[in-house]
């Protein structure tokens, strides 16, 4: 069985990053050591060898796994994106993903500032072959399990034929990172029949139906039905995708605060807190984001993982076990054989439609 | 006092429309009769006359305040809108906007099918003077109040100028809805400053800015932060709108039902909510989403409501209120007054570029 376990399940992490930087990263790599031991997994911290040093001492599963590559430049939160990827070259976060591309780590992850992120990764890891635009993937909360959804924000907007392929790599994602052997995959759109938004989304339907993928596509899926159950896969631009994303994160927040400011309201609902705790503490993790913590820029050479900037060490393993999850998988074989198929099949298409243009002459 | 009162607050309604039609229409309206006799309410009921009349025997303060016009047409539920349209006249959607074509009504409200509503409505109304593309509003529930929001889908897109319209339009629903005095606006946007969204949302900020609209512009909001309290008017897209309003209302509810479940998951958990149940039910008091109902069709010539299909009595009572508000409102002379300086501002700036150009010569 030891065989079956990569040797080399090496993670490469920006220790700086986020919002409480190296006091978050390294408990959650302790925890991560601990969780992923049996893969035989280890870890690349970039940052301030010092201060990583000093706390690793006190996290001494983590400390034997675990190689420091010291930089003192890191990017900050607020850096301008651009700025970020001019100037970024030799920072913490640069160097964690520099590492994948190197071929020394399956995976990088990084709690700073995600614009940089992904303008980084862009041009340190490249497009991988076939995709046209990567996207920004993750998984939200659900009834019953996580569902994944694609893009979050990598763009702005998307056509038909970049939809097409975030289905098909969203597909991948759901099965590796969620672990759901034959995801059901649908396009985010709106209303009625009649009113459905945007011609894009219905020639994305269009080509998916039309081409040869192996996916269990299962049309539209409208916003207040994400967590029915019934999908597993969400697949819309990235501004909508952010703008959904962002929405339920604020309502669940309102939600969350209102309910524990009507607890708190008197010795009676207090009482009756304390009486159902039990009870609602399993409602809490149920929506737990940190559960959900790790998006994936999706479609490039290697594999990079954006924790939330303001996790806490359960939040940023979670991202890690994200990380380990997608470096470990078929993911890009996948998702290259789908691209071909995809490819394959609009060929086809190209050309039964010149017989028929040659035949109606 | 009595002298500013309307004489003639007459609302039309399609008492056939929603899923549960005149059984919830006729408890509706005796409760908004109630509510708004101080200011000499009257009903214009389209429907099934019998039906009518024997529910109104039941609801002595709304029997008097109320006119039957029978119709036994009506648009069902799943009505394709361009059919609606086509053959929808006669029907008691159809009569009911036009009752205030007519004059004979200050304000429409439905609770049928949203895409029959919207196209009968833009067919009868027609589009008011200035306006380019008309938008659905409504209000959203946030920490300290109603939040307005539009397009919630009337269209799937908006150019930056529709845009600024929407923002003219709001501005006034929530004066005129929420009672607020000076409303503050900010277009829906997503990410960091360098990443931000559509240029068209960019423009739409830049037209805002440089115009002398009487407007408490605000600039960008993310989605998260919609309900801090801090905005009044959320302006986007109508495919954008409907997407948030929609994962708004699917993750409200999955939360709801969620914690339903925790509290009934033992004798313990019952107790504790039995115990804290007044504060519980004042928390889901300030989220009811019918507390919300009542979306209007803004910019036409004419006010049209469109209540939710399933709402019940309480709901499709705030959906008349909404009308009576919007009906008795100066809602379409501050929205024209708006439209005309945005004109002025547009033609001013259009002739200094041209004596700036003509000076470059």
């Amino acid at each position: 069985l030891i065989a079956d376990v990569p040797e080399q399940l090496v993670i490469s992490i920006d220790a700086m990053g986020g919002d409480h930087g190296v006091s978050v990263v390294i408990p959650a790599v302790g925890r991560a050591a601990n969780a992923l031991k049996g893969r035989g997994v280890r870890f690349l911290l970039h940052g301030d060898e010092a201060q990583l040093k000093a706390l690793l001492a006190s996290a001494p599963t983590a400390a034997p796994r675990t190689t420091i590559r010291h930089t003192d430049k890191m990017i900050s939160m607020d850096a301008k994106p651009a700025e970020a990827v001019r100037r970024g070259k030799g920072s913490s976060m640069w160097n964690a993903i520099e590492a994948v591309k190197n071929g020394e780590a399956i995976a990088a992850v990084s709690a700073g500032n995600t614009g940089a992120l992904m303008g980084q990764s862009m041009l340190i890891l490249k497009k991988a072959e076939g995709v046209e635009r990567p996207a920004l993937a993750a998984s939200l909360p659900s009834r019953v399990g996580p569902v994944a959804m694609l893009d979050l924000g990598a763009d702005i907007a998307a056509t038909a034929e970049q939809l097409v392929e975030f289905a098909i790599m969203g597909q991948a994602f759901a099965r590796v990172v969620n672990g759901v052997a034959n995801p059901r995959v649908a396009l985010l759109n709106i209303g009625s029949e009649e009113l459905k938004g945007h011609e894009s989304i219905r020639e994305a339907a269009r080509l998916i139906r039309a081409s040869n993928l192996q996916m269990d596509f299962r049309g539209y899926v409208e916003a207040d039905k994400i967590g029915f159950g019934d999908i597993d896969v969400v697949v819309t631009d990235g501004f909508t995708g952010n703008v959904a994303l962002k929405t339920a994160e604020g309502i669940a927040k309102m939600m969350s605060d209102m309910l524990k400011e009507a607890f708190k309201s008197g010795p009676l609902s207090i009482l009756g807190y304390l009486l159902a705790m039990s009870a609602l503490k399993k409602f809490r993790a149920k929506l737990d984001p940190r559960k959900g913590n790790g998006a994936v820029f999706l479609g490039l050479n290697g594999v990079v993982v954006k924790s939330h900037g303001g996790t806490d060490a359960l939040g940023f393993e979670q991202a890690i076990s994200v990380a380990a999850s997608m470096g470990e998988s078929h993911f890009r074989t996948e998702v290259e054989d789908n691209l071909k198929r995809l490819a394959a099949s609009v060929a086809v298409a190209a050309s039964v439609a010149a017989v028929k243009e040659e035949t109606a002459k």
